[in-house]
């Protein structure tokens, strides 16, 4: 497909090199920094563009937008003119009303530091149509193959589920390696553990790989962690909504046994 | 070396395995639980013990005491008559008092039914003199390259540590998946996601790679998503408490800068 890219964030620059490893085409790379928009457009071949009034409506079968949730709407009505196929990137964004008109959410954390395998992400389609769903899902299966059609209301709870999932526990991490650096420790203590965790749930639901003191009923360990904590309450009382949900968690599933 | 291993639980299972793999001899393993007992044992070519009378103590270089953290104390004192060294694995249990004593805390999370790379596990050693944890030390450098002195009161800040990098992800693992699964989504949407977050971290800090909602200051994907949440307060509290420690941390790196 001939494709424009509106924005050069993290998800439009690894989007953008994955559809032109594809094979396709992309046309332009928009974006309102010039420099911006000249680094993505040189790195998939194609024209960069600061200034919407220059993008070449002719020229592209559709156009990807990705760019900060509260700006998308205004930059596909100024779109909408060329009568083209539109989609957005957003988690949290509904499907734009009107024809021809989709989203194209990959459900992944991305870093413009950082390759990763384009083929294993989660790729979440919606169309305005059946024609138009079915085209953005054979355009993902180009792409990945893991696609999924997921409406607009599902597609908030699992943008809601990816902050618990990825943005929180990096949160975590944060916190743990604060504790070391304040100890003098070094973060590669933790690091293998980190990647275990995440591994551990690859294959496996996480309730049923709970482990540590909380899912033990170790009183006497969390006493101690928490006077550990007393400098920081807050971490105090992360410490214990995160504890105590991890004994309702695991109360609920030995209910269920 | 020769080793006694006491205990059947997780830990003794892969410590037991990646010892006799690095071509030490696993003399008798012991569990009050005979099966446990006899299953570990055969694994790694012991005997099986269920009697700590039976325990044989003359055929021991090493003790490796690997019991829930309340009973390491009373083993120990009935093992102390053998007068041969004693090591414990437990992170939160400080070096128990006397000679010959040592600690030998590896800092992975284990599960009996997944293999992992025991060379690349921490392990965290201290020894009640510096002969024991040079011995120590050369024992576990037969097993992993990752191998730290740590004292009594750093390990407690590590368990500590491990707690926030291990424990608290995985239940936000299952919150996410719960979320999922209350609108029947597949749990196999969030798998990348979760293995990259862990994978992001492995070379950077994590506060230099959040993203999300939070960091961004993004107010109303963050009222949408406590929207969301309000059928279940607690989770409400959670999403609020993580939230704002994002931005006290991002505050506090770019304060930095």
């Amino acid at each position: 497909m001939h494709i424009t890219i509106i924005g050069s964030g993290n998800v439009a620059t690894h989007l953008a090199a994955a559809l032109k490893n594809a094979g396709h085409k992309i046309i332009q790379v928009y974006s309102p920094n010039q420099h911006n928009a000249a680094i993505l457009a040189y790195h998939v071949g194609a024209k960069p563009v600061s200034d919407l009034s220059n993008i070449d409506g002719a020229a592209a079968d559709l156009f990807i937008i990705s760019v900060k949730d509260d700006v998308i709407t205004d930059i596909c009505r100024e779109l909408s003119v060329y009568q083209k196929l539109i989609v957005h990137t957003s988690g949290a964004t509904p499907m734009l009303p009107g024809d021809k008109r989709g989203v194209f959410y990959p459900l992944q954390t991305f870093s413009k530091t950082k390759e990763l395998d384009f083929s294993q992400v989660p790729l979440c389609i919606e169309g305005s149509d059946e024609q138009v769903t079915a085209m953005l899902e054979q355009l993902a299966y180009t792409l990945s193959r893991n696609v999924y059609r997921v409406n607009s209301s599902q597609r908030k709870i699992l943008h809601l589920a990816a902050v618990f999932a990825c943005n929180f526990p990096n949160a975590l991490y944060a916190i743990a390696q604060g504790l070391l650096a304040e100890h003098q420790l070094d973060f590669n203590l933790l690091r293998p553990l980190i990647l275990e965790t995440a591994e551990k749930v690859q294959q496996s639901l996480p309730a049923e790989v709970q482990t540590g003191p909380a899912v033990r009923r170790d009183q006497k360990t969390m006493n101690d962690h928490m006077q550990l904590l007393s400098p920081e309450p807050v971490l105090q009382d992360i410490y214990q909504i995160l504890s105590q949900r991890i004994i309702k968690m695991d109360n609920a599933l030995k209910g269920d046994e």
